[in-house]
């Protein structure tokens, strides 16, 4: 957040003792840091002001007219978020970017550098891009919220509470590195992740689920430092929350430091950072009291939070703080020097850990070249040959074929975490001697137990955090992880939000998502996904993909794998599926393709995931009443979108003949490729498969009649023939 | 759950002492139970021996056979959730509905009767049912999970967490109700609200939310009771979470009763009921420890508890036990006779609450007039009156227009339960002299206060439980409230599961939505809902608003309000918009209708919401370039859909002229109603509104070029006249 670093939010201590051989190599830096600190408290009295005055500058900028009541509410928002943020978090900043982070502003993907999450994502402002910050400049590097796609910015957070999640996977990757290639008197991996909350993160249940799956994992790499200052948008927190959060993360297994003078006590916030650092049993909560506004007329005033500092405001802090009220946005050169150093330090601990990693790598040869593997997120060059080249004949549920597909993979390829929202028995995601991602310590009621190198997640009942979670593996470093998530299709709506975040940040997260379609049955229609799957198909830079057997799914996982910036669901079915001579793999690549050619065709048939052979069906009987369909298979729009126009009318010939589509969902946007959908258009039932199939209308003989009632209609109905018609 | 009784998940205690003076009646009561229950103790086992049997023979039912990979692991999932459920907890039930519930199964819709939900859904077995239990029976009474249609189900729960929440919500309405109507010495309104749960609820975020905010708001009619049997899916509990539940609980200010042996000490769960019925200060967390299994050979074995029963373990049960090893579902004469007086002490209470409520209405006739009116789940007659025939011409934003439409409403009708997740001054929801639903003790920090007569609630930052709560508000009793949430419409992807829940069980609940489209600017890519839409568009029983002006917001609330069985979004902007003269709101209610009308016209243009008045605009800037452009308005698919053939063809006219519709959201679905969209496919970008307006073309001379040259390019091409094109 300073202006003399290059990446503001990931800031340095200059730590140059970090290649000692105690394990965090503390001991020595906390004395270090004792006396340093305390020399200094007069410089951060300064350093406090300057950059309080920054911040009170900015909020300036914004004061100028209230246009319209739309932007009034609008500045005293952005005003609030400046007020709540910036100005109550300069010490915690301060000790975290000065003292304690380990990292190199110049080399922003430092592989062993610390990683700090901003959860409270709105405070996304950084020093250096202050007046770009909700400019109209297309490129500004300020947006309203932190981005990745910045130098130096971890995660993208913004919607509340999926930083502390994707915390949560950064301690994770941490320690699965850790315990898959540091060696003794080899560290090469060692960093701690810092996650600063503010109250409504403790509100949210993404970060609920994540907090309490922290504690279980006793991520002793963790701290979340929650910026108390008491106030949300509609008052004091109170209003709303009046739970003991200390007590409450005690009892999720967390260490708990309280931090009373969070405004000004840098010394006690470096000391408790450290301690945190150094703890070896469970993650760690900083509680940091701070004060909204702090140094402003409306400091601590829970009611007018979001109104706007005025002028007069502003000027006698400036002069309170013996600052000239007339001139802004002003850097002493004493405060330049502070934080002068951070860059050449953090040069320093990156040339250190490049020798350490040499060494390594010259006295663990094979272990050396996995983990630059690793590094340069690459995976094992054979991974294709892994997938089988052809399946069983006999019908198989494709969430069964997705095992078959990637379980060799995931044994062989560490790039894999799997995991699991409590469904192992169901989503078939466990190989051959798998190991399970725990503390080595924990002893579990049914006997199974792990250690931080297993890579199989049981995430329990938590969909949301175990997706905002992978991404946080994933965005560790790029592809160094590739984060497998499964659970039921219709269970991915929990997780939505992160779902989103994932493509949001081009992050590389799998999700095996089974039980899709109607097909699921008995658990009625709360778990059967009629609208879900138009979610995702609009969803940008996600690949939802629906295979119909074995064969397809293969392609699914081929294509998943494949698209190192893009997640992708694979939407499999609980019930067996034939296996059809005509499916191919390179088929799914282009989103859709032909499955049975008839030149002079009457009908096109789309088929799609486990409803692929009722085309197959329907086409057949259609030919014994006279009527010639073709049929292609069409697992996944956005990967046929992506072909030229020429395939596409090649695949479709939509504008020649009729098409149907059979799929048992909403039908919206099935219009672009069919004309007429045999489809669900309202929530499911409750019966058997089979039975909820029949319910619907999905039997080869009644679609079958459908298609042809719709042939003859439209041969009658001009109109109704450029109409979609639902069938 | 069980025979004798008509609903079974609602059975009672038939206390006729129940109309006495003391609040809760509770005293007399407790005496009689204690020395009922312990006479009965040898009963007890006799009744939980008979439980036990029968599922364990239901069981049996489905393990004939291992019919296919797929079917046996749908097997196991089934057994064991029998297991867990039905057997585990027969003590709990046998002291909830003999003893402790007040209910009549005989007038299921009883207002005053205890509410009861099963959270932890997947135990929906109902004794009554069990013959059809997945079956293919399309009229079943028994689905894989409750539903809300079934007589005596109070909710439709399944996906796991939500039915906390809705018992949050069904809790408070009871308080709402009782500060609003209840007078001394007639407590019309004095049921509890009992909640069961297995552990899986303990780790989905939407409970852990809603347990937060219940224990903020002290609703001590509210009981949890926790059927800790340790077991998940994927192995015992802890594999997953060794937190410190029951200091987890009190830390978010709730009391705690441990119950050690929850299979068969029914006295001592009576007792605890009784006790937390009781509480007078804070929501009660009943922890009772039960053993999967009980009685079968894989009792509390956590790795075996998917297996299933086998016909040798089943006969050994009832030997053990004392039964007749060949007999099945034997329900002896005393056991039915332990049961039988319930529905007779049900219709005692049913009558004794009418002679109250009539007396009520005697002694306070407008109260009386007023609490039967919502009973009868009716808003003021006159409800329509209160919303302005007209609006000011200056440009308004939508989520301001919603406050002028239905604050108006809000206030006059106390029907309406007015929600917000922290967004207060954002979405415009605050009437005059609102009070805040709030615990009336609370002191807070801001000095903002209220008590339970309130009608404005503060959720915090739980927009996922603040929408699963207002589900069960509704849920209290058709119609009695309207729950309105707010939050921005990004946020509702947060909240989807509930807002999903809502619409599956047909309750009316209102979401305010704002901040829609890219126009709300500066938050960026994270909160500029590109594909949010096509999930609520394509969700069953739902409609999705998007109004243009305050005129069309008047409509989009009277289709709201007049859709008993249906809840809405209104979806609206953040920015301000012009006031169109010809928009109507009785064309909000057909779901589009034809703004500018033109003959001969070349072009149909579809405007949406915010970006309805680009529609006029480029319409206007066509005809200077002697295009003749047609404009409609389309707020809701779903209303639209609704019409006539012949209305919906005399608005498109999509067979005769292409049609480009403007929205900028993924387009997927407007191909049914248009052949062109300028439309946004990627996320959106951190800029001002207007600024991403012009990043992404909706700048009027922009569109009509766009629409000029589309029109051009169809001329000469046939094939792309009949393709949906993206401009």
């Amino acid at each position: 957040m300073y202006m003399e670093t290059k990446t503001p939010q990931v800031n340095g201590t200059g730590h140059t003792d970090y290649g000692n051989n105690t394990v965090n190599g503390l001991k020595q830096e906390e004395m270090i840091e004792e006396s340093s600190v305390q020399r200094l408290s007069s410089e951060h009295d300064l350093v406090l002001k300057t950059f309080r005055l920054l911040i009170a500058d900015l909020c300036q900028q914004f004061g100028g007219g209230h246009p319209g009541y739309a932007e009034y509410w609008r500045l005293r928002e952005v005003k609030a978020d400046f007020d709540r943020g910036a100005i109550g978090m300069a010490a915690i900043g301060t000790a975290l970017w000065k003292y304690v982070m380990r990292y190199a502003p110049h080399t922003p993907d430092y592989f062993n550098r610390d990683r700090f999450v901003l959860s409270n994502g709105y405070k996304a402002m950084t020093f250096d891009q202050l007046k770009s910050y909700h400019s109209d400049r297309v490129d500004a590097l300020c947006p309203g919220h932190p981005e990745i796609e910045h130098e130096g910015i971890e995660v993208t957070t913004g919607p509340l509470g999926q930083g502390v999640a994707n915390a949560v996977g950064l301690a994770m990757a941490t320690k699965n590195l850790q315990a898959t290639y540091n060696r003794p008197d080899f560290d090469v991996v060692s960093n701690h992740t810092w996650c600063m909350i503010g109250d409504a993160c403790l509100q949210e249940g993404v970060a609920l689920e994540a907090i309490s799956f922290g504690g279980h994992l006793k991520l002793n790499n963790l701290t979340i430092i929650y910026d108390n200052n008491q106030i949300t948008c509609d008052g004091s927190v109170d209003l709303t929350n009046t739970e003991d959060v200390n007590a409450k993360m005690r009892a999720c297994g967390w260490d708990v430091i309280d931090i009373e003078d969070g405004c000004f006590d840098v010394e006690g916030i470096v000391d408790a950072l450290n301690k945190a650092r150094a703890s070896t049993e469970k993650p760690t909560f900083i509680n940091v009291r701070t004060i909204i506004g702090i140094g402003s007329a409306v400091a601590g005033d829970a009611v007018a939070h979001g109104a706007a500092f005025g002028a007069a405001d502003v000027a006698n802090m400036k002069k309170m703080y013996g600052f000239n009220a007339e001139e802004h946005f002003v850097i002493s050169e004493q405060v330049r020097k502070f934080f002068e150093d951070i860059p050449a330090k953090g040069e320093q601990l990156v040339q250190t850990w490049d020798k350490k990693v040499r060494e390594y790598e010259a006295r663990y040869p094979e272990l050396g070249a996995d983990f630059r593997r690793r590094i340069e997120g690459r995976l094992p060059e054979n991974w294709k040959d892994l997938v089988p080249s052809s399946f069983p004949e006999k019908p198989t549920a494709t969430r069964a074929s997705s095992g078959l597909v990637f379980n060799p993979i995931a044994q062989q390829c560490n790039n894999f975490m799997v995991g699991t929202a409590d469904l192992s028995p169901s989503v078939n995601m466990i190989w051959k001697g798998k190991v399970d991602f725990q503390h080595p310590d924990l002893k579990t009621t049914c006997g199974i137990t792990g250690n931080y190198s297993g890579r199989y997640i049981h995430y329990g009942v938590r969909e949301h955090a175990m997706c905002a979670i992978s991404n946080g593996l994933a965005a560790f470093a790029p592809n160094t992880f590739v984060p497998i998530t499964s659970s039921f299709f219709m269970f991915y709506l929990y997780a939505a939000p992160a779902v989103r975040m994932g493509a949001l940040q081009h992050l590389q997260v799998i999700h095996a998502a089974t039980h899709d379609s109607i097909g699921m049955g008995e658990d009625g229609p709360t778990h059967q996904p009629i609208e879900l799957a138009n979610l995702y198909r609009a969803m940008p830079n996600l690949l939802y993909i629906r295979p119909g057997d074995s064969e397809e799914t293969a392609g699914a996982w081929i294509a998943a794998i494949e698209a190192k910036h893009t997640p992708t669901i694979i939407s499999t079915s609980r019930h067996v599926l034939p296996q059809l001579a005509q499916t191919r793999r390179d088929g799914v690549a282009k989103g859709a393709y032909v499955l049975e050619e008839v030149d002079d065709a009457d009908v096109t048939l789309i088929g799609v995931g486990a409803e692929l052979s009722f085309a197959v069906e329907v086409a057949k009987e259609l030919r014994g009443r006279d009527i010639k369909a073709r049929v292609i298979s069409f697992p996944c729009w956005r990967l046929f979108e992506a072909q030229p126009l020429e395939y596409k009318r090649h695949v479709l010939r939509k504008h020649r003949i009729p098409s149907v589509v059979i799929e048992p969902y909403a039908p919206n946007g099935w219009e672009r490729y069919a004309s007429a959908a045999i489809c669900v258009k309202r929530f499911g039932h409750s019966l058997p498969g089979k039975a909820a199939y029949r319910y619907f209308g999905f039997e080869a003989p009644v679609m079958t009649s459908k298609v042809e009632e719709y042939l003859g209609k439209i041969r009658a109905d001009d109109i109704l023939r450029q109409e979609f018609v639902e069938l």
